[in-house]
């Protein structure tokens, strides 16, 4: 076997859950896994120390959409690369900039050469194709890059559906082309040495596609499987579509995706929701949820959700959970972080973004253990009756 | 000798400046040190783990003032107290709220009973007395609380500078009786356990006034120190006057301050500052100089400011300063700052604020060093030579 980019085993399987280890050329990654979203090289409000040490990520994920405006790829290339350019040298994967062109820019033009839009910055117009979208992911140097795709609303009719799906499938193919170009050309910013089985190259997933419609689902992730890639991702759920409806797709497309390879259900998503997906075989999520959340006063624990603007909490001297082994509610109280928040202090923000990255982190470790000891839809029982039992 | 709420002792003395321990009943501080400032309970933007480990702040400000207004002093007295409810265990000193009410507040009516004033926050009409200042800062708990003065603009007139000093007088007069009866009464939310020589009450300061006029700074202090104070500050600089008038006041007034007692320069100022305040024998300072104009994106460094705005940053891949041990220093790049300020990030606060407090805590431990080794001045020269070369 030759040295491969990325290389994913299963440890455990229980029921359609299963824990593994992926291997990339910059870290080892448990599954499943939760990526804090690092959009513009940073994960707000958290400092690398602390995701290094106390929350312990080993990946997280950046936008090829954000850095292209700003600060610009070829700056961040000049710089060294991503990696080099923040100062983080675990994992990272990039998205393909699809979806944030979808879901933030203004007047978009969809072609078969790619999307023109405009910048939600400054309204300048620019333009993102498959190449382009590879060559900004080879510059950032990622240790997983998205290929680039189209995203359907979630709600599209099948005959919708089915020509943005096509389009992805297209893209898909003029995305691994391009991507293995750049491979060969040295373009990846974030190349390291071979090692063990490691190739040191970028690992690239594909995405599938297709609303809620399960036939075409099941094309999508046949046809993109057949293109080849080294992991697969359900893009396109989360998107305005009814809860139900994506939990059907995970149910009847997660256990088709290919069984050697990660799983990836991209932007998702709630903690009843990871635990979902899990149940029928993903591997890897991101979301923004847990530190937008914070920034709005949001905090997620054992009990549920606590808002900690609440006037409840005024002289509550508990922590923020008091199942939390993190440092914040090691420390502080629900009223301290109230008066931090009301009184508009950043500490709020910090404060609330840790304990919430903690939680996210902390429960996706207990996922992995209860699949280990095979006792996972017991865990999964518990914590949700826990966490829509309240708060005290 | 009777146990003291706080004992300072001089280790060494270099010319006019002097190196001492200041014994707490919650942490040993070595002097001179920079305090930083935590307005409202929260140094804005850092952690308390950061101000443990990575910066050994020891001693840190809060503000009566803002206290009093947001969450409100009744609210923090039923949480245990300030160092319960922010959840910090080394020492603090709380400034009385008088250079607020003059600072920010609007429609002050200063009579001999207090000063009455409109909140920043809400207008609503708010009432400060020494007896309610020190009532307030019994249930704040600090370590060292302030007496409560008023300060006059720097540059006003000899007649009104006296009036106002005359005020402040009588003012520290009551405030010292207040305290007393206070710590008599138990309403000290911070007492500790007696230990050693220390006492586990609070310690308080008097202010010396008088603005520019040396005639009236010089009575200040001799009537402030009748009333007996276990320290002593000096307020109202930095408050409009030119710097030549307060570098005379500093010259003139602080080696004429009590030598076995703590002396503290109020809300002063940049390093140079610093420097001329710890020559003429000055102990204590509190500014929020290095964290507000983090957030304003300047960085303090050995070898000047520097504005990571400043385009010339753009694909600077060295440290903010390469002579600062600190951890964003390590790690980070102007050019990452720059596009962190620049993208809006509140990481950008988060590592300008750390480094900079770095680098004024840092400087102060090499300035107790100096002293200690007898060099201070040419450390001073030094430093300033340094400072003032600019940046390559
Ligand atoms: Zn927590
Ligand atoms: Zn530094």
């Amino acid at each position: 076997m030759s040295a491969q980019p990325i290389i994913w085993q299963t440890l455990a399987q229980d029921e359609g859950a299963r824990a593994g280890i992926l291997r990339t050329r910059r870290a080892t990654i448990e599954t499943p896994v939760f990526m804090p979203v690092g959009t513009l090289g940073s994960v707000k409000g958290v400092r690398f120390e602390a995701l290094e040490t106390e929350l312990d990520a080993r990946i997280i994920l950046a936008n090829t959409y954000h850095l292209y405006l700003r600060p610009g790829v070829e700056l961040i290339r000049a710089c060294g690369g991503l990696h080099r350019f923040i100062g983080w040298e675990r994992a990272m994967l990039t998205d393909s900039g699809g979806f944030q062109v979808w879901s933030l820019s203004g007047l978009r033009r969809v072609t078969e050469e790619g999307v023109e839009f405009r910048s939600h910055i400054d309204g300048s117009q620019c333009f993102l194709s498959p190449e382009i979208a590879m060559e900004a992911q080879a510059a950032l140097g990622a240790e997983i890059v998205m290929a680039f795709d189209e995203c359907p609303p979630g709600k599209s009719s099948l005959e919708e559906a089915r020509r943005s799906m096509e389009l992805t499938l297209r893209w898909a193919q003029r995305s691994r082309r391009r991507f293995l170009e750049l491979q060969r050309e040295g373009a990846d910013a974030g190349r390291t040495q071979e090692q063990d089985l490691l190739s040191g190259a970028q690992a690239q997933f594909g995405i599938v596609q297709g609303a809620i419609h399960l036939d075409l689902r099941r094309e999508s992730l046949a046809r993109t499987v057949e293109i080849g890639f080294e992991g697969y991702a359900l893009g396109g759920l989360s998107v305005g579509e009814e809860k139900g409806a994506m939990y059907e797709v995970l149910a009847e497309i997660a256990p088709l995706m290919p069984a050697d390879r990660p799983r990836y259900l991209m932007g998702v998503g709630t903690p009843e929701d990871l635990l979902e997906a899990v149940a029928h075989g993903i591997d890897m999520f991101d979301c923004v949820l847990p530190t937008r959340t914070a920034r709005n006063g949001l905090a997620w624990t054992s009990r549920g959700r606590l808002n900690v603007k609440n006037a409840r909490w005024a002289r509550d001297t508990k922590p923020l959970d008091e199942e939390c082994a993190c440092a914040v509610c090691r420390r502080h109280s629900r009223a301290y972080l109230r008066h931090l928040y009301l009184a508009g202090e950043m500490l709020a923000a910090i404060l609330l973004t840790h304990h919430n990255l903690f939680f996210f982190l902390d429960t996706m470790r207990r996922v992995r253990q209860s699949i280990r000891s095979g006792c996972f839809s017991r865990f999964r029982q518990e914590f949700l009756e826990r966490f829509n039992a309240g708060l005290d």
